[in-house]
């Protein structure tokens, strides 16, 4: 044990954290590698369910593989009854992504106890699908009961996109947007160690289950540094459009680098100053769904002058969450859902963890620094005068 | 960024993960260092709240503050009621801890949101009194509700071991049960840097809020690794009583032994071969209390044999959770709830944890050591054959 003599790296920047065969972020070749695949040839195409299946199993599947797949999304799209109760009596007030993860929590209560315990793959596999079949309800119902919208059952009838972009919004989407809704998912199916996958992992570590797991990324995602990064994104682009619009774009970024604020939906630790492929995918899908929306083209207008200014004078690149806020916008997504969207789309990916965390686990149990005093002692009396 | 390139440690082992001024587990000195102070001379010493408010604050409370302190847990004792019917909503079968962590979860929910966001340390330490305070009746009754049991309400004539056992037996506690149990629950406090306390700074490392870190300590700590060891200790000793008792507790460790089944309560990756201070500490209160229960004496003794097996074999001293298991055993607690009162009594550590880690941010954000596939291209039809 090395220790307190060990060095030390703030963030655990550069630091291994464990050994994986699900994704790497290959920064050299700018590509996602996922389970041998590059990210955004699998995203361009195949569809979300292929790569979900892709990510939980390591493989791609055959048409039957894929078929029961599909089936078990269906089958169990449905949350208990018991869970959108419990969701009806959070405060209206709360946000979706706090509802989000109540629900993952209490989902473990649903499970058979020795099915929830069971740490081996198949039963990591199982939960995950059956929890992965009803995050779309989840979501999309944690949402509407805040908000005071009755709630919408999921339609067997539909593709997982096309089903979960219904429940959103009430009404069955066309095929460009539940095609853009589906790729915008595969961009967000797995990214090797985030800080909300590698939350999942030291939870697993203990050997905790399954759903703690992910309800751990969930409050990870919940971040303003990480997940909560698209919301901001599609609010400031909104913000510029009510100040002015395009006009006074380029000022409003300035300013704002001026007073030294963060802009969110650009650049990221790993990718440094290169462009993130997914963004680059997603930004062509903007031009395409723009004059959904009457403000759409000026939005589009104001997305490219913050862009242009932001690689200018910060020479940073868009992240995905940068195109993903806007799209989600244009697909008429309420804004309060961009993050919990993105942990729904992630599923796939923790679950993954989960089930090689579990396989090959060592606790997490690192060491600190400690800076503080020594040798104290309390005053006779108990607290001190 | 070393990134691939660095040394992998799996389960960070050795690794500094983070700076601190909270605590530290000399173990050179076999001393746990909180806040300055030496933690079992705090247990012994002082009681709960005032070394839960030096956990929080960072010095111990003058006879003012204590009382403020003290006043602020009894007024937000009392969860809010919907929290509770939310627990009745779970299903019979479920665990406390899954109770538990999502009526953290759903606790966030009830915070106004610009408080729920709010970063500072002044915030942070006003939430995290009010979730303290409020543990005890989440903790005592997501038992009672999944049990069957009526619930109890916090009495403001207690303190707070007092109020919080009073809870979870449905009887007013006697003095010497409540100095003990007391002293557990500062042992349990604050730990430098287990699983659940490093999750709890993983996910508010993104800005997260302190309810989400919390629920994902809570996740961590339901694992079999973790908190889960006192659980399966209480577990062990009636096993063994009701397989023959004393007179086969020798042949029943070394049989699992045999079979390299884990016996839980003992040793520590920190503390390695040396005794856990708070576990020398506690197994003092044993003798105390033995008497409480018919079968007390008998579980002592078998307390006692494979304590001196796994030394002789394993070269092995317990953790604090074998002498815990049998002391909540002793008090009349039921089983299930060791882990989640573990939680409860880490509440300020986690608190101070986090509030920490917001004053002074870094994401955690590691690398992996990639071991999978590259290359792989989908057929062109999308799924293979």
């Amino acid at each position: 044990m090395s220790g307190p003599d060990a060095p030390y790296s703030p963030g655990l920047e550069g630091v291994i954290a464990t050994a994986t065969s699900i994704s790497y972020r290959d920064v050299d070749h700018e590509q996602i590698v996922v389970r041998g695949y590059d990210l955004i040839e699998l995203a361009r195409r195949l569809d979300y369910p292929q790569v979900a299946y892709l990510v939980i199993y390591g493989h791609l599947p055959s048409a039957d593989e894929l078929a029961v797949f599909e089936q078990a999304l269906r089958d169990q799209a449905e949350p208990p009854e018991a869970v959108l109760r419990m969701l009806e009596l959070m405060p209206r007030a709360a946000e979706v992504m706090d509802a989000q993860r109540t629900a993952i929590s209490a989902l473990a209560g649903f499970e058979a106890p020795d099915e929830l315990r069971d740490t081996t793959p198949d039963s990591n596999a199982r939960k995950g699908v059956r929890l992965l079949a009803r995050m779309p309800a989840i979501t999309a119902n944690a949402y509407r009961i805040l908000r005071g919208l009755p709630t919408q059952r999921p339609d067997p009838a539909l593709g997982f996109a096309e089903r979960f972009l219904q429940m959103i919004t009430g009404r069955r989407p066309d095929p460009q947007a539940a095609r853009i809704f589906d790729m915008t998912l595969t961009c967000y199916v797995e990214h090797e160690l985030p800080n909300s996958t590698f939350a999942a992992r030291v939870i697993a570590s203990t050997l905790s289950d399954l759903y703690g797991a992910v309800a751990g990324a969930a409050a990870s995602l919940k971040g303003p540094l990480h997940g909560g990064a698209n919301e901001a994104v599609a609010r400031m682009l909104l913000d510029i459009l009510e100040r002015g619009g395009a006009s006074i774009a380029e000022a409003y970024v300035m300013e704002r680098l001026a007073r030294k604020e963060r802009i969110m939906g650009f650049g990221h630790r790993v990718y440094m100053r290169r462009y993130d492929p997914r963004a680059y995918l997603l930004k062509d899908a903007i031009p395409e769904l723009a004059d959904r929306r009457p403000e759409g083209p000026e939005l589009y207008r104001i997305y490219q002058i913050v862009e242009r200014v932001m690689l200018r004078e910060k020479g940073l690149y868009p992240n995905t969450d940068y195109p993903v806020g806007l799209i989600y916008y244009l697909l008429d997504i309420p804004i309060e859902l961009d993050t919990p969207i993105f942990l729904a789309a992630r599923t796939p990916g923790l679950v993954a963890h989960v089930i090689e965390q579990h396989a090959h686990n060592r606790i997490f149990r690192p060491r600190v620094l400690y800076q503080g005093p020594r040798g104290l002692r309390p005053a006779e009396e108990g607290a001190p005068a």
